[in-house]
């Protein structure tokens, strides 16, 4: 990773917010600039060195992971230790993560500082620089997004009538590991019959029923990337309504993925995926937005929903995944990653979206 | 749940540090007061009957789960909704979680109020409510840690030497869902060898060494509440000076949980450990605390450290969990989960700490 090119694209985002400091707390934040997957960090970026503090449980963990920062062992509160570094070195005006930081700490912050520190809280800063990944980061995601397609397809092998949802997904979170991902995204979900109709439903200890849709959404971690797909199986046989519902939803998944390009609003792709649900008159079931951002964490920026503004740019990693939830029937969801590229999007998924049936 | 008695001793509470009104957001605080399990909630305690507020992807979720307080579903951010109920009712002094609430978030919340809304941080409130657990809290914490044990005794039959750390750590996490878990309460921790001086070391693709110690520390999570454990094995023949570490460090456990008593300060029972591993001279080797409250969050309070002067009482749940590690060498930690009692302490995790050589 070119750490010293994240540093230096930073310091430039700080100059502009008329900083001149910034304070780095949370975790993919810490581990985006200097590399630390600890828990308790702080990462001092200046016109200076940068510098990175935790304590003592992280000695090894920081001198081995910690890149292009000095790394010190704060005895205290590490807000504390930072601004003893502040006060020598005469800053002032520092910022910090303002959606990460308690009211508690900022509290504490405000009272172990001299009058000379001001803190600015700030929104995204860190993150925005993270929307666009660099070279590095697609080929990570990339791994990441296969390892996961792996362990997906190893667990399908497993559906069928009589065997719990939960079971399922302990099969694709064991392929998982044993293909070497670090942990996974968020809890995978496999949900069945009547309740594929549940966008937020979990694997259950629901027997697989004899026939309907089975959704499957899971994403693995893997050195620190996530991935994140859906799939839509059916067990027995389709019914017509159910394979014109299918063939809707995946219309739609495609025309969104159409819909990509860089120049283009978030909500455009939205709206294309809700367009063509439209024709099939299924889009008051689509009830959730089009997609997010991926990359150190599961859920990051853009939003592709409804008027988000944010205009899509070249090496944005994305989900594509609409979804349709007819209660009491079961639901379909289809999702892909894709890249945003100069011309369009590359779709990462290497997983067929032809209708499975088991 | 005795819900109705939680809300009651909680406005007592309130009333103790004059506030008209509470704003709960973190997650295990809403789940102890009313039920809710999802994310973006926030109940409002007050004089009046509590009110919950969400957004309308938690609708049926919240109408199915939460108890004893009316559900708004709340078009815009929760905060702003609940500032309209607090003014509706004329309340002025009105509490919100302060460890919880970002600053970005206090700030809007500070924005949408009329200056008749005076919004007082507080600490750990709910927390301190939650330390000690009432009788329903005692028997699901029981299920958890005895489902917690089954997986842990079905994933010990598949170590030997060349199985990967991370093999073994899924085989338990797939046995922990096959009993009905809802998840894992962390990443299982299996390392082994000289990796086992890693105190914060995690399951990793090492195969396990023909002769050492295996050091398995796993938890799950089961109708919401958390179980923990750890126990060491050992693979090849043990050596005298490792059955030596072995027996002291067991000693240290059981002199630990013997110190466990109503009125006894958290530092004392860390304290006991601390000076039994003193007497084999291998203190040094023990780095962290001797442990920390569970419930609905793995790690809660109390902690079990030097300094912590907070005192046990009966209906406490506390990790008992000493450690050494030699570098170079191993480690070994051995963690049960004990109820301070009228009297001393109630061992809960039913799993033998003879050292099992494998």
């Amino acid at each position: 990773m070119n750490y010293a090119a994240r540093y230096k694209k930073f310091q430039h985002i700080m100059t502009e917010h008329r900083l001149h400091g910034y304070v780095v707390v949370h975790p993919a934040n810490l581990r985006y600039l200097c590399g630390y997957t600890g828990s308790n960090g702080l990462l001092l970026v200046s016109d200076y060195s940068p510098v990175f503090f935790t304590d003592g449980r992280y000695i090894e963990q920081a001198r081995e992971e910690v890149k292009g920062a000095r790394v010190v062992i704060a005895k205290g509160a590490l807000f504390t230790e930072a601004t003893k570094v502040i006060s020598r070195r005469g800053l002032s005006d520092i910022g910090f993560e303002a959606d990460h930081v308690p009211v508690a700490v900022a509290s504490r912050m405000q009272q172990v500082s001299p009058k000379k520190i001001k803190w600015k809280p700030t929104s995204a800063l860190v993150e925005r620089q993270r929307l666009v990944k660099d070279a590095d980061e697609l080929s990570l995601i990339a791994d990441a997004v296969e390892l996961g397609a792996d362990a997906y397809q190893e667990a399908v092998a497993t559906i069928r009538p009589g065997v719990p949802e939960s079971e399922i997904a302990g099969q694709l979170e064991l392929s998982a590991r044993r293909r070497g991902a670090e942990g996974m995204a968020f809890d995978t979900i496999v949900v069945a019959g009547k309740r594929a109709a549940l966008p937020h439903g979990r694997a259950s200890a629901v027997p697989i029923p004899p026939r309907g849709f089975v959704v499957v959404d899971s994403g693995v971690i893997l050195r620190g990337y996530c991935s994140d797909m859906t799939r839509t199986l059916h067990v027995g046989r389709v019914s017509r309504v159910e394979r014109q519902w299918y063939d809707a939803l995946l219309g739609a998944q495609f025309a969104a993925i159409a819909a990509v390009a860089p120049g283009r609003r978030a909500a455009e792709v939205d709206a294309a995926a809700r367009q063509a649900l439209r024709k099939a008159k299924l889009d008051r079931y689509f009830t959730h937005s089009t997609g997010h951002g991926v990359g150190l964490e599961v859920h990051e920026a853009p939003r592709l929903g409804k008027g988000q503004d944010e205009r899509l740019e070249p090496g944005m990693v994305i989900t594509i995944e609409p979804g349709i939830y007819i209660p009491g029937k079961g639901g379909i969801r289809i999702e892909d990653m894709v890249v945003v590229t100069a011309r369009g999007a590359d779709i990462l998924t290497p997983v067929t979206k032809e209708l499975v049936e088991l």
